[in-house]
């Protein structure tokens, strides 16, 4: 080891308290993007992220992203961007994370109290957001610190963008990047995303691939507004019943997808590629975990090969998912209406090669027709929300290598080779 | 028409002013009971009609159910009852009414605002609660009124009934009946529902069977929390995929119930009762008009016959509706989550001589078949959520006939003798 890297890790020990003390306070502010009340938390979590990044030396703007869209009554948190150094010779690597958190109740099932750290006797820290994203955003403001006090020059450029409405869906942040990608962000050579899933608990992931993401709505109308079904139902045509019959043909228990055609749109699997599967660290116990519950798609015998097949389901594979329907009675208790206009929602997970406008096409058919079999006289409107395209890159590439290097470094194992969900593609974008 | 008439009705029509001031005052309070922000407005229309109630002479007091169930957070409003008269001699009518309205917004479609009365060339008032149910709650108020300024001695005595939460369940009205029949409400004779609908809008119409409604939840869950469909779709079985496939096998879009033995517990079909539907005022148009669209279930040719068959329905035959889904994504947006626990809500209207708990085990044991026809992992639970059972009076009793002649009197022709949905049949409870 090179003495600067030496003295790097051993300044890295020496603040390890004040790091944990950063993450403590960090967790402590309940900045839960999808609860409307606790939004001033989320506004809260973006200051205290600005100005401990102005304490490390950083250069912080709060950028501002106006209202929230169906929700105008609310502002949307700014996107923090932030710049460290600005050396021509260096490389500039943009890096993404989120300081908004997925809500928490002890009530759920936490062990302990979500929104404090709590340290266990193996040293893990548990509190919401301390792995999501919290804990990794705070990584690199640690890594700066670290290298100041340790008086060792930073090897790149850093260019970061926490943005505080990822756990819902990421609102406004697509425009601003599109906006940016030119101009904030101009000069960007590789883009590192501090905000994946591990396979297990052990062991470190780097992600080289994430499925893209086409979003549906399908509206089915009848009456002209919502009727009481003691006096009308059996007379009215329920726009409800049809909804159901035509989200229940889109794919079976097992996540088969019934649309004619779709598979077919899948890049076939080479023997290439079947081999970067081997070596992963994973068993069906990880998933089983993840889940909190063991109604996992395939059985758990042989369980290798099925975790494999698992896997190559979570990346490799299209997936469709129902979300849910708007415009119906979504709330506790019983409520007796007939909706008079429901929308349905659900997504496809895309992956090489499908074209989103070819996925759109088979969609739209096959909703079409389920419906015109239903012989109703509501109205359906099927269309697409939105759609990010799948995203893949070279893991051999200089970025990945560094990486690799990196965490096997820290970790003493080479990090699993990963790919994931849906997200970021707007992210990604910026590194050309 | 006896002199006392006589001056009764030039009272009422003295009256009209003051009568029209007092509805247009109501309508302006938008009791929205199913709008948590609107609950002061519930508060406030509730206190308005105990005042005007006092001010006519009437023995009011406000009833507190507590606490809204499964929104702690709210009150619910008040039960106002009030007494007016109390001469052995007489008999007791109780009198049942709502003071909460529907949601309302000009966005919707309205013609007017909302909350304000508005009055049209013909006379026609417009406004949310004008019908349902303001309109008749204070036309109690106004009849005493008219009693009490023209010097006439009123011919029984009331009890009435005013409750704020019938737009959402008629929360609380259940067990406070039960606790009340035979206290406050105890010596009552016969029970006036001033909460029907008219078939047309000539002619008026008096209600003599309700349908009853049995209220299903179907539970589905697997993961222990909600997962993102980015990362586990594909290798999770998804509840959601589950719920809709059953909700699917529950009706058709013709509203045909599939349920195997349910419609043989429907009682068959008289000549006598089929003699009872002809001379009703309707057309298909009316059926229109309500639904505000063309979705009706039937078709519009043979007018006449196709009404009936829609009448029937709507009174004679059950009907399946489903009412929406609880735990999924039910806002505006899209949001890519994979619901861990979901619940479908559906309910069945029940007519003679349906058993509740007849129907309770066919939809138990078909929703459980269904489920199992999927192969899944998940587990499902299906339960009752509540149970009303169908009422049916005896049109020929002294009460209707009273009915009957006062709106012939007034209108001019023999009212409809109806039936309807399902509701109040705790309050019918209490006429013994
Ligand atoms: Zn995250
Ligand atoms: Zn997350
Ligand atoms: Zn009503
Ligand atoms: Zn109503």
């Amino acid at each position: 080891m090179s003495l600067p890297l030496e003295n790097f890790f051993k300044q890295v020990d020496a603040l390890s308290e004040p790091f944990i003390d950063r993450l403590r306070k960090a967790v402590a502010i309940p900045s839960i993007s999808a609860e409307d009340e606790r939004r001033p938390d989320v506004f809260k979590m973006g200051d205290f992220l600005a100005s401990e990044l102005e304490a490390v030396g950083a250069q912080v703007e709060k950028r501002y992203l106006g209202k929230q869209p169906h929700k105008e009554h609310l502002d949307l948190p700014p996107v923090i961007v932030a710049r460290y150094g600005h050396d021509k010779s260096k490389r500039t690597i943009s890096v993404y994370g989120h300081y908004d958190v997925q809500p928490a109740q002890k009530e759920d099932g936490w062990a302990t109290e979500p929104f404090e750290l709590s340290i266990d006797e193996n040293g893990r820290m548990y509190g919401r957001g301390s792995t999501d994203d919290k804990g990794p955003v705070l990584g690199w403001l640690n890594v700066i610190e670290a290298h100041r006090k340790a008086n060792i020059d930073f090897p790149v450029n850093l260019l970061m963008c926490f943005e505080g409405m990822e756990e819902y869906g990421s609102e406004g942040l697509d425009e601003f990047v599109r906006e940016e990608s030119q101009k904030y962000f101009a000069g960007t050579d590789a883009v590192c995303i501090s905000d994946n899933y591990w396979l297990g608990t052990e062991k470190p992931c780097l992600t080289y691939g994430i499925r893209g993401c086409n979003y549906y709505s399908v509206c089915i109308s009848g009456p002209g507004q919502d009727l009481h079904s003691g006096v009308f139902g059996g007379s009215t045509q329920e726009p409800m019943t049809d909804l159901v019959r035509v989200l229940g043909s889109l794919v079976d228990t097992h996540g088969a997808i019934e649309i004619p055609g779709l598979m077919d749109l899948v890049a076939p699997l080479s023997d290439e590629e079947i081999a970067t599967y081997s070596g992963i660290s994973y068993s069906m116990n990880n998933l089983y975990e993840s889940l909190g519950s063991t109604t996992a798609v395939f059985d758990n015998e042989q369980q290798t090969l099925m975790a494999r097949q698992a896997l190559s389901c979570q990346w490799r594979y299209p997936s469709l998912s129902i979300h849910g329907i708007e415009g119906a009675f979504s709330a506790p208790g019983a409520k007796t209406v007939i909706p008079a206009k429901v929308i349905g929602k659900f997504s496809i997970r895309t992956v090489p090669d499908m074209q989103p406008d070819d996925v759109d096409e088979l969609v739209f058919k096959f909703v079409k027709e389920e419906f015109a079999k239903l012989g109703s006289k509501n109205t359906l409107e099927v269309s697409l929300q939105h759609s990010g395209k799948w995203w893949v890159a070279n893991p051999k590439h200089w970025n990945y290598n560094a990486a690799s290097r990196a965490a096997e470094h820290v970790w003493g194992v080479k990090p699993d080779l990963t790919r994931e969900g849906g997200r970021f593609t707007s992210i990604l974008s910026i590194s050309g």
